[in-house]
Formats: C-alpha cells, structure tokens, sequence
C-alpha cells in the first residue's frame, strides 16, 4: 500500500497511461478515470481511457470533451477496480501489468505492483481527488463534474449511510470549482427511462404483503422484463422498493435469471438479519442486505422464503 | 430588515419565546422551529414551539426530546414563515404581535417587527444556524439533527438546483456535530406509505404520451385518492413523476381537487416555458414549474392543455 504522494510521484515520473475503468460502468469508475485522464494531460503526460464496456449516454458530459489519444500505452492505472475480473472480459490479459490501482473498496484485492486504496473514502473520486492535490493540478470545471459525479453516485447523492463528512466538503469544493449540479443531478437522480416507469409499474401491481405488512415481496420474472423492454441499467435499485415501504422490516426481491432460478435479495431494518435469512439457502451477506437462490419453481421459493423471513420476524419480537 | 447579530441581540435581551412554525410543517419549518427552541433553552431561557398542525409522526427524532414549557409567551419568532396566512387557521390573529421573523423565501412578507431573511439560503436552517453561531450556541447532536433536517429536506438531500456549496459546507458540519444522517434519511428519503405505492401504481398506470414521448400526463382523481386512502402528504413530489421520465420534455399533473375542478401543475426542460403554457388558460408560475386551473370536464381539459403543450413544444424546435 502506498501513500497519496507516492502515487502523485508514480505519475508524475512516468508517461503514455491507459486508465482502467470497471465493466459496467458506474458514475465513480467513469468520473474518477476521465478525472485523472485530463488531470495527467494536463501535465503535458499522453493519456487514454479504457472500459471493456460502453459508457452509458447519460454521462455524455464527461465522454464528449474527451478526445482519444493515438500511442502505444505503457503504463497502466485502474480506478475504482477491486478485482482484475471486474475489469470484464479479458480482464485478466491485464494480470502483472498493472502498475497502480486507485481505489476505495474493502475487498480490493491488490493485483497492482502498487496500491492506493482508502477503504474510508465512500468514493474512489475521492482518493483521485487527493491525488490531484498532491499533483498540484488545479480543479477546473470538467474535473469537478467529474469528481462530483464520482461523488454524488456513489452515495446515492448523499443519501446513503456511507456518506461522510468529507463526501460534503468535497461536494462543496467542486460546486465551487464548477460542477455543473444542475445538469449532473437531472441526469443521475431525476430521469427514469419508459422501460423502468412500465417495470416499475408490473412490479407494483405485483407487491405482495405479509405479517400484517411487516414482509413485502415483489418478484420480477423475465417475461415482466421482456414485455416492458427492461434492461439491466433500468432495474438499478430496485432490490430497496420492498423495504421502502412504510412498516415494511424485511423487503424481498425474487428476480428471475436466464436459467428460470430465481435469485433473491433480502434488506431488513433493524436488529432482523438478512444474511441469517439467507444462509438457510445457502447464500449470504450482510444484517441489512444479503442474498440467495433459488433452483425451485416460484411457488415453492416464495413459500420457504416467507417461512425463513416469518421465523425471523418472530426471534426478533 | 435586520442582521444576524441584530436578531442574536433581540434574542438575547428577550425571554419566554413561542416559536411560529408553518402550517403543515415540513421539515425545515419544523427542524429551524425547534433548532431555535432548543439554543433559546440553552441560554436559559424559556421556549416553546407551536404549530397549527400536528408535526409528522416521521420527525419523532426531533419531537420526542422537547417538552412543553408552562409560561406565557412574551416574544414570538418564525422560522421558516413566508407570510401571515401561513401560520394556518387564526394566523392573522398574530397581526402586529411577531416580533421576529427568521425566514429564506424571497417572497418573504415582512409581517414581523423584524425581518432576518436569506433569500439566498436554501433552507431556513442555514439562517437559523447562522444565528446560533452568533449566539455563541455549541451546535450538539440534537440541534445538528434538526438543522441537517431542514436542510436536507428543502433541498431534496442534496438533489435540488437550490443546493449550494454552503449547504454541503453545513451539511459536513452537521454531521462532525454528530447528525444521525442515517436515521435522519431513512424516515425522510428512503420510506413510502402504503396509500403512497397503492396512487403511484395508480397514476403510472394511467401515464399518458403524446408527441412522440415528448409530452406525459398523469392524471389524479378524487375515486383514485379514495381508493388508495391516499392523503395530502402521500401526494408530495408527484409533480415531478412524469417529466421525470426519460425523453419528456413537458410533464403534466392534472389533480382533482373537492369541487371538481382540476388544478395542472406543468414542468419543462430546457427553453420551453411552463409559466406561458398556464399562462393561457389564467395561471402563472416560472420557466421550468407552473400551474393553472381547470373548471371544464376532464376530457376538454386535457384536450385544451395538450393544444397548449403541442404549440409550446413546435415553438421551441
């Protein structure tokens, strides 16, 4: 693990980057990359982006001013990447060759010859941040709405209980440096595509509630997905809409995958463990959030499940 | 209009407080009011807060600590009150008695002896926090939470074009002071009454297109309120759903109200003006938000309204 400054001096040293995002790209991946992309040509350095999968249309801010670069790379560097295989197909051509990875997870997993990862920081825009502190680069508009993005992604625009104090203060900055808010909170957080609105809506129709309202269910089912046109981009999120629901203490996603298995993701409140709901069908994850699967027909899943979440419901009483 | 320190030294030379909440308190009303009850009784002063309306079992975090006092108030201060008739039933009986009045509306109407107003505020707790400060109150968890409340909820936590640097500066603050911003948006953000998912199913189910996407309608009627048991407060935000949808340019809310009648709030992007569409038919508002007033049948309504929204669209291509 090393420290901000020597990462700032690795760049600094070196010349002819390629920036790995993550596959699927993510608001943070995309804004912390396209950030130290113009951050390093800003300090007359070559640099490319690289992303095994598109970026998505919504964050044409970041992409449009971005003009690819014609040279042979030679130096690797990876943001908000925690594992060589979340660099998506042929990730792992990338294997010794990665010199330095920039990141914020916990489970990150240090494929790098050098690794700069602050697992307190809720986004990796952040630690890119700090890098571009110790690089001296000043923050100009794009930067900021790269950062912003980063920022406001990761933390559900400050509304998830990763945020921190620090989230704010570098909010604050960028919006002072110029991060277009506006713009970048109206695409992120206020559009829904047609597609989502019908999915939604089939979904709605379909909650079921049990235990006096205290268990919420909904399940998605590929022809649900099929007929509304729904993309994985549009169900983001949908796994917290059970437990949104007011008395609702353990909200059930049952969504069903290619092979007709039905992959569950439990989120309870309060003292109720989603993971010990889980593990009784071999799966796992955390008190407020896990998951599971299973192999039976919908009937018989929703029937085990509700049983596991009924007994749980009772312990915790 | 007064200063910070000029409402600090009224204050500070005065005792036995009633603080003025809106009717219908929302959150910045309720976490300013309370906020400045709670630095009054700190300085050993007596205070009590008063509503005309009960406040939302949802910020019990902020009611369950404060106890009423017994005295008789010498001094009334709003927070967060535009005007006289907003105080709710027997507010003009407080003509010429309001001695301050704290507030950030730019409509402000200076019904009070004296006036400390922020326009530029985002929420009527950064005044009241400014106000604190200059009081020399320590600002604790208690007055953290209620001032992160105020401003996380005029802002739509974070999300609004009213966000500024200083509300992430406050923000930050708030959270060092020891906000539970956890808590705080769970029960402000992230939780849906059963009436509120039973209407949005309702009204998603009859959204309607025209112009080739770029114009949604949803439509509330007073069977739909019924039948949901949805109430005023599972109504908040509506508005904003069908522009909220990706390609819409012009989203409309046509809401029935107890005489039949049809209120329409329209909202835009981009050039198109809401404030010329209601316009037409007696109402007024801004570019992007404005409504007007239906006394015609459902059907004529929306047949006028879409002639309206149709020639607007032309206009601004």
């Amino acid at each position: 693990m090393i420290t901000v400054q020597q990462a700032a001096r690795l760049l600094q040293e070196n010349d002819r980057f390629e920036v790995l995002l993550h596959a699927y790209p993510d608001g943070d991946t995309i804004g912390s990359g396209y950030a130290l992309c113009r951050a390093l040509r800003l300090l007359g350095k070559q640099a490319n982006v690289r992303c095994a999968h598109p970026v998505p249309p919504a964050y044409a801010y970041i992409t449009d001013p971005y003009t690819h670069q014609d040279f042979e790379p030679a130096f690797f560097v990876s943001t908000d990447v925690a594992s060589l295989s979340l660099l998506g197909p042929g990730g792992t051509d990338y294997a010794g060759k990665i010199e330095l990875a920039i990141d914020h997870h916990g489970t990150h997993e240090r494929f790098a010859a050098h690794s700069l990862v602050q697992a307190d920081a809720a986004s990796c825009a952040e630690v890119v941040l700090a890098v571009l502190d110790a690089l001296a680069v000043p923050v100009d508009a794009y930067l900021a709405n790269c950062l912003y993005t980063g920022i406001s992604t990761d933390t559900g625009c400050f509304k998830y209980t990763n945020t921190t104090a620090a989230c704010h203060l570098a909010a604050a900055r960028m919006m002072q440096a110029g991060a277009d808010i506006e713009q970048i909170n109206q695409a992120m957080f206020d559009t829904k595509s047609r597609a989502r609105i019908a999915i939604e809506r089939a979904i709605l129709e379909g909650m079921e509630f049990f235990a006096d309202g205290k268990i919420a269910f909904i399940t998605i089912t590929n022809r649900m997905r099929q007929e509304t046109h729904a993309e994985e981009g549009d169900l983001e999120g949908i796994t917290s809409l059970p437990r949104q629901v007011e008395g609702v203490l353990i909200g059930c996603t049952l969504r069903e995958n290619e092979q007709g298995e039905y992959r569950v993701s439990v989120r309870s409140r309060g003292p109720i463990s989603s993971a010990a709901i889980c593990a009784q069908f071999g799966g796992g994850g955390h008190t407020g959030a896990a998951g599971c699967r299973f192999t039976c027909d919908l009937a018989t899943a929703k029937q085990q499940l509700l049983a596991a979440c009924t007994a749980a419901l009772s312990q915790a009483q």
